[in-house]
């Protein structure tokens, strides 16, 4: 058979190129990459829709690696087509075999793992800490729909990295979203690190759990060809009549296919010495080749792509928060004097839903409490709300996904649970992804509920991104506590207009209004409340509040204070300076979550500026407990208003 | 029938008081509670062998309750039987109605969530940030086998819960460890916080995923108390004679059972207020209970506990660096003078194995690479080992059940991917556990994997941990940067000798000898490797080596250095701050991950002095890409050798 013979001779093109390549660079796993051989050979060559001039077309079909580490299958492939590769669109340039040969060389884009920001636009995004793939490929398919492509997204995912539970999270998700465009493929290889995979990850219990969550299982033999072109095309038809149960592949293939020499434990993860070594391995394949009949026809040809629907797509900005709790029934707030900052996001959100039909929100069964159930239950926006269920990692690289396809995604979850994401919001982070995570119940005044439900160790976390730049030179993350709810609304507007990576935190209790709408905010602000002479106070989120009553009690002390509201990382370091310069260099910080986080980020300031000034760090210095009000949790950490006042005279020699 | 009205009246009772509790509280999940009332009564009165007056009774039999938010309807048992309660043995005292009442109040032991540290010895975790409950389960019982108990752990799982990815990992890890002791039972009781829970959480596909997975599989009328004893006997029949696929039970429940006011949606997570509402509800349970002709006959009781048999415990400290490499035919390596601060862990893991039966080693089928490898391959040690495959999130939650089990579990991943157990970590610090995370290829000297694959803000999260204190004063965490192997396999020692969360960061690239075996580590500590006027050098890990070289070039242009190694977080300040008065207070911190890390607590200690020093972070400021070597990817992040000679000249006024 033409096909047969002709997919042959490509993949074991293919597989030969993954093996010098991995030998030029000394590390590297070409073995999980002939397993791949004959799969990606298929995808790039017979069946994705896509074009090598154009390799982020938002029309094409879309390939992602889930198991990342077998990347130089696909960087062979693409070396092969001569895919499109560069920075930016206007470098661009067909990528050859001698590229191919610089894999994980400091100048070259073919970096160890898909990474699309040092520039192969064929990905769609960073991947390698495995299992987050099947996520992306989800959130991407909801950006088709969302622009009426009907492109599908091909998922390959190794059988060792389908234990991470992400996958399974992924899974129920597609069904619950019903996206067929998705096409996950099980790379069962059999052999992970160590050994094989567990039973648990073998072909047959993976078939069985797909077909228990409700999908139509192929299993095929993954280096037969016509098993995996009928078993593509089943999904392709599946997906365009939308009758029947989505379709999963499981394919049995092996590490190192067509050479035995790489077979077998003991295999993963390492390249064949270059030379004799690796002359050896190449002449397996040409026999391998010669043993099936393998030639190449030609006659291999990606079929066309779907033209592009034009959607109407709007932008525009939201009206102010007076204006918005208006329009929603909710014109008592302004009178009340009050919100909680996770309400106000709420009204921000689907104020912008209102207005940008790119915003998306996306919620983890706790739309309640985020307030992200503002944007799911208006029927005029809520189809862009993805309720993700309890599965925050889904979420994240969900969230990734949508950015990936031109969305700007609001992900909600309470601050603390939002660390099950982290490596997922990382990998977002070197995707270059547009992620906004907004993280409710920050902090100890969350109270009641205990620590399981409160976010402390959260802005050390995102912090560490705020000291690196990405490669247009804006921080990896900016990271907001806002202290009222106009602060937060403004700033929700400042996150749409922005694109990269915020962390937005908000408070579970209400805060009275300390701005209006005059007010302006910006990403990297501060804002100065008044203005002193002998103590500068940095707080942020509740405790602005808290300083607020402290410093009245400190005026009649005769204390004249300077208090910050500290509501982004990263700051004006050069302005909190001349405030401190003004204050004689006393520096009072103030935060109710663990250390590490605001005050510290001053601290670097103030450190780094060498000039005698002293910052005194108030923050949580033990694990907390459950409370009846966050005051009482405040008052149990050192964080009342009387500990601060009794810290600020202390400062000042006043006893 | 008897047993049927007697436990219908008795969890009645405690729903009763559920509702009660939450009401006096002002907030808490009493629905959640009532759908779990005939579980646990079936549990806790008639199936569980435990004693009331000794909860941590390392016999006993476990209930870990995964679904936190539920808690009230298990104090209400605690409290009705007796259980002792108090945060030392000394001060225990039976828990009573008037304890149960005094739920989520500041100085009460009765917390938010299951929360054992604030005195509540029944529980073995904190839970509350769901999905981690049967990895918890899983550890505990890994534990109980070592010690030849046949104690069995109960597990209840909410179904919103199960849509975490982490619950499925559990599943996996019990039947590949044949975990039979455990018994994990999802409660279905329809509704989450915003709706009816998704179709896949559903009964139905909960039984077929578990039937997929090698399960067999009870689905039981929750609230029939023959159907649940039934099901518990039938559990407790496989496990005692291991014949069978282990059970699972399935409970189709009712959220709010009992009161028809307070079932169907909209009814998660809100108290009934206190006064006329909740003697309304607490009037309808009464209906209920007449209805049902439940009547307390008494006559419930708590089976005979086994009797704890003696295994010999040996807890030993292992022999020096040298000696064991020695020991292990690894003698080369002294003479090479380097060795990478992984495979020293490896070493050092392996020796302690040897001579302490509580150590366990856990990994993610990643032990060739953390060299964990060592300890699995081990024949006389490695029924210590536990392969959690590719999975994080369980690794950590099982390590925390060892933990609670009295082991001391190593678990040991990529620093990178440790960031995917980051929540369970942080629940497991809040549980008390003894639990030491080891992060391997932390940092940039990765090079040729790429970001994927690197550990860069691993520092700033474990660091938020070492600014608080566990209740017995001791930080949350210790987080240490071996630079060398003698002091990475000094440090493992250390790790093993202290009771409480420990973090080790590991180097994939040899390193040289510094140290030997007569040098001193400690944790907190640091080494200062030469003393200088003009400047304080103070480095980690692979910096420290980096520092050293800089050093030679510095003292030919009359540089005089201190350098200091920080390898610990938290360190004595004090010490740092007088080595900077003798270096005219000029210092220069170098580590190769993103900031907000060791540099950060220096500036830290600096600015809290006030004593106009200077601190000049140098620190990972972009996202690193592949490079074939490690020296080629510090350059060009700005970390070589010729960077930190520039650096340090500029801070003299050298040009």
């Amino acid at each position: 058979m033409s096909l047969d013979s002709t997919i042959h001779a490509k993949a074991i093109e293919l597989i030969k190129l993954n093996y010098e390549m991995t030998s030029a660079a000394g590390s590297g796993h070409p073995t999980s990459g002939a397993s791949l051989g004959h799969l990606v050979t298929a995808l790039m060559y017979a069946h994705m829709r896509y074009e090598p001039s154009n390799p982020s077309h938002p029309g094409s079909d879309r390939l992602v690696l889930s198991e990342g580490h077998a990347v130089p299958i696909v960087y062979a492939a693409c070396a092969d087509k001569g895919v499109m590769i560069g920075k930016d669109k206007e470098s661009w340039r067909a990528m050859t075999r001698a590229d191919a040969l610089t894999l994980r060389q400091l100048d070259s884009v073919v970096d160890g793992h898909p990474n699309p920001v040092e520039g192969f636009p064929f990905f769609d995004a960073a991947t390698g800490s495995l299992g987050q793939g099947l996520s992306v490929a989800a959130g991407l398919a909801i950006a088709a729909r969302a622009d009426q492509l009907d492109k599908r997204i091909f998922v390959l995912i190794g059988d060792g990295e389908s234990r991470e539970g992400q996958i399974w999270e992924a899974v129920d998700f597609l069904k619950d979203h019903d996206l067929k465009a998705v096409c996950p493929i099980f790379n069962c290889n059999v052999y992970a690190q160590s050994d094989k995979v567990s039973p648990q990850q073998g072909w047959e219990t993976t078939e069985k759990k797909l077909a228990a969550v409700g999908y139509e299982v192929l299993v095929i033999d993954g280096h037969d060809p016509k098993q995996i072109m009928d078993a593509l095309n089943r999904h392709a038809e599946v997906q365009a009549s939308g009758v029947g149960e989505p379709v999963a592949i499981v394919a049995k293939t092996v590490k190192g296919w067509g050479a035995e020499s790489q077979q077998g434990n003991g295999h993963h993860g390492s390249a064949v010495k270059a030379g004799e070594a690796l002359e050896a391995v190449l002449a397996e394949y040409d026999e391998k080749g010669k043993a099936l009949g393998a030639y190449a026809l030609g006659g291999l040809r990606v079929p066309d792509m779907s033209p592009r629907k034009s959607v109407k797509r709007e932008t525009g900005d939201s009206v102010g928060f007076d204006k918005a709790l208006e329009q929603f029934g909710m014109g008592d707030v302004i009178e009340k004097g009050q919100i909680a900052t996770r309400k106000a996001y709420g009204v921000a959100v689907k104020a912008l839903g209102h207005v940008n039909t790119e915003v998306f929100s996306l919620d983890c069964d706790v739309q309640g409490s985020t307030f992200a159930s503002m944007f799911a239950k208006d029927e005029s926006i809520n189809s862009r709300f993805v309720e993700c269920r309890i599965a925050e990692q889904n979420m994240m690289s969900v969230a990734a996904g949508l950015s990936a396809g031109g969305k700007i995604p609001f992900a909600s979850t309470f601050a603390k649970f939002a660390a099950r994401g982290y490596d997922q919001i990382e990998m977002a982070v070197n995707s270059g992804a547009n992620l906004k995570v907004v993280g409710s119940h920050a902090g100890i005044t969350l109270g009641a509920d205990g620590p399981s439900q409160m976010g402390m160790s959260d802005v050390g976390w995102f912090r560490t991104f705020t000291t690196m730049k990405r490669p247009n030179g804006e921080p990896g993350f900016y990271v907001l506590t806002p202290s009222d709810g106009y602060q937060c609304y403004s700033l929700v507007r400042e996150m749409a207009k922005y694109d990269g990576p915020c962390y937005l935190r908000t408070l579970r209790s209400d805060t009275e209004f300390l701005y209006s709408d005059d007010d302006e905010f910006k990403l990297g602000g501060h804002e100065v409340l008044c203005k002193g002479k002998d103590l500068l106070i940095c707080a942020s989120g509740h405790m602005v509040h808290v300083a607020s009553a402290a410093l009245e009690q400190l005026y009649d002390e005769g204390v004249d204070v300077t208090l910050v509201d500290m509501y982004s990382l990263p700051f004006d370091g050069d302005a909190i300076l001349d405030l401190a310069n003004e204050c004689e260099g006393r520096i009072l910080t103030l935060e109710d979550n663990y250390g590490g986080g605001m005050g510290s980020a001053v601290a670097d300031v103030i450190a780094a500026d060498g000039g005698g000034f002293e910052v005194n760090q108030m923050y949580v210095k033990k694990c907390p407990k459950s409370a009846l009000s966050g005051e009482e949790t405040l008052r149990a950490c050192g964080l009342g208003i009387e500990d601060v006042v009794r810290e600020a005279k202390e400062m000042l020699g006043i006893s």
